[in-house]
């Protein structure tokens, strides 16, 4: 009667941890049932979970494949068997508008050709604007959410070939609050970072390090101040990717808890990494320059932590965004042949789409000394990032009716590494196609030992790894966001409640 | 295979709504089976919920039943048939020790007395500690814990018969963080209360308004920051009782925030009155006699409605506590035969045991003029009571391997009430044994149509009403708490990490 | 011995109000004792201020005169009458810089052609800076300040023609920062204001009110923050001219608190006038056209007196920017030919040169019903703005040693209009040139007796008012400035303390 | 025509620093004049201040001298000597009601008896209320503040033989707001302390250091928002004495920005002491035992300077309450004979009368790296004190009229300690009775080298020290405090505006 059934396994949601012993059993691409073990049927694959934890599929919802100025690590089919072999059944990459091209269906095109046929795992596009025309906003993105289920924008602050200035930003607010676009923004106050980075420069500072000088707290701390601000005059949800500073996660929680929709999402890095790697000898430093950079001390990491656990951020996401180390058009791009090193050449990002549930899940659990709750930890991977990029009736959670998508982890003090219960991250046992991992070296203590995408195992860790081909993986037409914390509609302070009518349209 | 199948609702669990179609199976008196629709097996009852929302029976976690001084109004099988048929399948009343009574288990023997056979719906207790004795905190709490399954006390500030000083508080906190006692508090400066009351009856004020008067937010603001204070302290999780003041809810918030474990709870009463209510003319506000009391102005409800919304209520009930009006008992003791009154008198609390669940519902749902989602709903009016006083492993969700206590509700848009889909609140319908209800005249979009416990159908609106004798209901042996917002065991501001394991027991 | 002895005044100081019946006594131009009554000698002027209060002279720091364009009303010889008719004994006024020049010497000579020989007044010149040249970053502004005495740069964030992007905000302050200039700031966030003109323009609301409507506080709240946010990279000193907005204030009030050196500043139409008054009909509303503009609500003015009083602002001035209301180029090019009206071109600004210190100085006393102490009124409008301004070592003050400011008031319940101790404002009584002021019709209970510049009255209500020649007053070469709440050199969050050093001078 | 002429000083006022050149002229016992110098009158004693900064007397407005139960230390004599030779003019000691008392009178009159006759210095008495009845609060205090001269009392929260209660505390503030009599409060939570004590008694702690442990920063956290609530509750303003904590100065600085009256204190200790001090071998550690203790980390002092700079502070006292070290009725109380210590036996307090006022000057100037200006200086030693106190009529300013009590500094960079401009402290250097200062070693840049007292030099360093005989000082009749930060009379949240009038007094 089902085509296969996972029995024995700890099943985790989003709001708890169901009673042991019960089946969950799947029908074609779909979880069909979750209950008591029902009779075998012939032909049934049954998959024993030994106890162990089973949590949905996981939702990389910020990850960077094959973008333009990326060229020297991951293609899709690199990226995507990564993302697997990490416990992830969907990602979320980025379609990118060249600041010449007035159609986004340019790039979106060129982002297509470079997906199909070829990934392991489910995806989607996000839309970078960084020439928001009236056509593409009147026009296009109406067109993208009815006809090609693209629901999403990503908007940066920073970096001169992307950056949109104030006046754009809400002009294109204003566009996506009625269409129920989700309005992703990289929140950097561009003019202090360069004006910082000018007179480093003038001084002769071009070590990786001083990156993480470039980009200090207050650069972010003011441009989220600001897209809130934005936000709120134009009473649109967003959401602030990759945060790193206390202060800013502040003003998005008191935006939140005032009950105006601001999203926020931290990453890997931020958690777990400081600013001293970027001063590792010999141009190493490198390996770890991302934007908003590492931070320095652990009192900020454990601010993150805190929001992590204290429900401020919605998604925890890897931001992948990988170039090879030993590349001249990787992290070396900032070496030159002197051998002197110049920061601001080096690609911004950090490879990470493998190690993001391992490494979150290692402080996720039950016991006082865990971080998080394994609800929390299934909200901020999977279930969030479903309901907040429109994936909700799909993807997400382990309910019946909907994929299929489920990762069963080694049981509880299990020896999954020969004959020890921790396992050493090495960059030699991933399966993306970069040179190195900023968490090499780093230990955990379990990892998705089977991964099941629309009900066919994808990643047997113990049997055979990778067990799709490319292509696999299909391209996901997605509705509008049904996750808001709190409701838009407030009426700022000092505005009149009907004052906002005279110029925003319902 | 199943006993019965509820077919064609809307599951809602507290982190979701599942996908339409799905059957909810039930063997005795457990969930069974959630999944895709199975064939008919002859015998099994066949319940179909129209496409209406189906949520887990609710908890209410803090009622008072047939306690000493209010006589007047409900006895167990009044309040618990009550319960049933305003979707409530399981209530936690309280057992109340008498400052004279050295053992708990004096107090605990009447109230199960009470109880015993009378219950429509299954129930447990709070202990409420009058005279926390030596004995009692190192030799019958433990035992409570491990014989009785009674794993939660309740602390008054306020209220002469009742009040611990902060040394006695701090006693037992010292001991409940050591047993995983879930601690609940009631927090009014007692001072401030006795030192209004005395200046008012000097000047003669003895209206039921001036009830209102005498207990201003200040004085829960006051009593909210120092039990938070002597929680942080002694580093117990503790829970602070139908909070009704900004304020105090902030502080509340900002504990949360910072991780430590801060409980809050909040009442129907609290969100839909006003202190005007208890200016009636000819005594009728006793009606509304309630501590804290109902705030003046809307933005008071409206702070309330945020923290109900912004998560930072854990738990929503109905402070159930009826009083006769009409009876020289119950209200009017504070009206004396020549007609003066004398609001000190008059016994404090209010019913609402039927209409906490409607109330709240009405408010619910997936459109942005509701002020909550259905899942929230969920959460705060079963599943984390549930948690909070360790019923999560049979109650508060509907999971295959729990207990099959149901709510299903009108499809939306029905009819229910002859002519209408809008119910217009009458004492009448209802089912306690008090004389009245404040919420007297409110209209609800909706009302709980069929209310399973324990597999068995209890309440069938439509068809006969309370389905079950008196005794079904059954007394609960609970667990520890499984819910804790943020984890114990921060260091407070200013002291060193170990300074506390001076003095501390781990 | 003295030329001049003002006797039986109540001398107030920024600290206090010194006994009764102290001499304060003149000799020259200075202030050259405060004592106990010394002997007459021939030839000294007794002047005898009856128990009234005696007040530094009142410094308005604020000023608009005579610039380029807002050609209807005040030139020099009349703004600077109704200063001294107002008890203003200095003024500081604006030289701006036109995009087009390259260096401030080219405006700065045309604003002292305007102002010298033609001012009741001492005064001083704040240049605006809309385009910060390298040479006038490097070589003109180090030249100002240690020859010409102009020692405060003024910056836009807002109004095309002298808005200042971030980039350029910053390059100011790191070099003011260097210098000790003080850095004044118009923080209103200009793309959010465009936006929502752009759209009331498209629906056809060009009333004046709605000008209110274009401006809501979230403008001036983000660029205070941002502003606040530049400030604390460069580590500058600054101050927020003309602060309207509750949250704008608590930004500033945060960073004061941690000792950041922000100043703020409001205005009296910020104090008594609502946005209400931009809806008269007939274009009435016209008159009350300023940027920031008038806010809605009572309870927003009320944050500002609380500013006012607990010490949030150093300054209150009167931002006095006149245009004549009947007249095509003053208010009503606003209005064309058919009588439509374009908010958007009216010019923005309000006359108030001489009621500033009347109206403040009715909300000051020594009683509970005084929103202010009258030394905090000192400080406010004279000790403040001395030094700030580096004015301190010859102005703001009623110390020997000073130039002979002084305001003597009536005395408290004097009959100072003919039969009353109330004065109505009317436009008819001011010494300014415009058609009106948008105080008409306001009472006051005092008004400035005898104004003294040094050492000579320059006004006598009683006697014959103006008693000055045009010229009298002096250009003042200022110094650097005196005051810093709290200290700079704090390490913004998250930087390491020696970070800054990497790319900051000294 | 002048007494005395204080030549060629930098006088410092709360408001500024005069410019240099100016004469302060004295005759009798008061300020005359200051001014532009006068020719010399013969007899006119010329004191030479040589460009030194020239202060008012400090007044020390928080001291113990010869309280029951510390007996070991100073008397009047030994008190006052020390208090000039550090500065002071002025002090105001305790008078403490013992419990059985039920009279006022008694106890002031055995304080009066100690002072007469013997005091070097000015000084009051605040009134310790243990025991407020009904007699005190009616009929004493409203005598006190008439006939006395005695306008302020201090309440306990804390010490068992001391502490009242809330609702004694409410009855106290219900009088003192009506009558004006400054209410000052030592606020620690006093079940949380005894709680600690006990448990670290049972394990058997008892060393000096564990007083430190004993009350942590919740303590005064706690009791700070408590008394605060109260104060609130029945509009009362209040002074919290010897604040230590951030979180509880946070709490004052919040009610201030509100402008409800809260006014703070702190001592020397606070901002240059830790509890490492505590933790000195051989019982050394009790030297430092004072409450609320020392606390451990320098960041929690930097939140106390912060304080003092930014205004939160009123007052800047020395709590001054010596116990002799090395005796059996002093600190040696916490020793018994077998050597084995018990901290809550060691009388609680620290000497410091004598060091308060170059401690703190050290700190003070004009310089970027001072933390706080000379003129918040004198606000803090001697303006505010004798505002809040009802002196400012007769003390706190160098102002004409007043009491010529004046500090004469030695010129910065004077050689004042034979060969060096720094100064180390040592006990053999001071004044006081106590055998230890817990300043020992500590090294200064400045001393008071001169101190007159109502126009007479009773201190001069350099030229035979204490001038002085016992029995100059005078006792001084109060008047209500003059001093309010923000404005009585505010309505808490959640209180409508007439709701206090129903049980307050106007």
């Amino acid at each position: 009667m089902f085509d296969a059934i996972i029995r024995n396994g700890r099943l985790v949601t989003a709001a708890e941890i169901l009673p042991s012993g019960l089946d969950l059993g799947i029908k074609g691409e779909k979880i069909a049932y979750i209950g008591i073990p029902l009779p075998d049927t012939e032909g049934t694959l049954i998959i024993d979970a030994e106890g162990a934890y089973v949590t949905p599929g996981g939702i990389d919802s910020h990850v960077h494949i094959d973008q333009g100025n990326h060229p020297t690590a991951d293609k899709w089919e690199h990226a995507t068997r990564s993302a697997i072999a990490g416990g992830n059944t969907t990602v979320l990459a980025f379609s990118q508008q060249k600041r010449s091209e007035t159609s986004l269906y340019t790039s979106l095109g060129q982002y297509h050709a470079k997906a199909t046929g070829k990934s392991h795992c489910d995806y989607g596009f996000h839309l970078i604007l960084t020439n928001p025309t009236e056509q593409i906003l009147t026009k296009e993105l109406p067109a993208f959410v009815e006809q090609e289920g693209i629901t999403s924008v990503k908007l940066y602050m920073t970096y001169d070939p992307l950056k949109l200035n104030d006046g754009e930003l809400l002009d294109v607010m204003m566009t996506t609050r009625g269409l129920g676009i989700t309005t992703m923004v990289h929140a950097e106050n561009h003019d202090m970072v360069s004006m910082i980075i000018k007179r480093l420069e003038a001084k002769g500072h071009g070590n990786p390090y001083y990156h993480s000088v470039a980009r200090p707290q207050l650069v972010e701390n003011e441009a989220t101040y600001r897209i809130i601000s934005l936000a709120e005059l134009t009473d649109t949800p967003i959401l602030i990717v990759h945060m790193s500073s206390e202060t800013a996660v502040k003003h998005v929680h008191e935006a939140q808890t005032r009950l105006f929709p601001v999203h926020a999402e931290t990453c890997p890095h931020y958690l777990f990494l400081r600013s001293d790697s970027l001063a590792k000898p010999d141009f190493e430093g490198a390996k770890y320059v991302c934007s908003p950079p590492l931070r320095h001390q652990q009192t900020e990491l454990d601010a993150m932590w805190r929001a992590i656990t204290n429900g401020t951020f919605t998604t925890f996401s890897s931001d992948h965004c990988p170039d090879k180390y030993d590349h001249p058009c990787g992290k070396k791009k900032g070496l030159n042949a002197e051998g002197k090193s110049d920061f601001k050449l080096i690609p911004n990002g950090l490879p990470g789409i493998e190690t993001r549930l391992p490494l979150l899940f290692d402080e996720s659990g039950e016991e006082p000394h865990h971080k998080l709750t394994l609800s929390r930890f299934v909200q901020l991977t999977s279930t969030n990032p479903a309901k907040l990029y429109g994936l909700a009736d799909r993807k997400g959670s382990l309910s019946p009716g909907l994929d299929a998508d489920i990762v069963i982890w080694y049981p509880p003090g299990h020896a999954f590494t020969q004959d020890s219960n921790q396992l050493t991250i090495r960059n030699s046992m991933l399966h993306h196609h970069c040179d190195y991992t900023p968490f090499e070296g780093f230990t955990v203590s379990n990892w998705p030992r089977k991964v099941l995408l629309r009900g066919k195992v994808v990643w047997d860790r113990d049997n055979g790894g990778i067990l799709t081909q490319q292509g696999y993986g299909q391209f996901l037409k997605r509705g509008r966001s049904s996750i808001v914390t709190g409701r838009p509609g407030l009426v700022p302070q000092g505005m009149l409640s009907d004052e906002a009518s005279l110029w925003r349209d319902a």
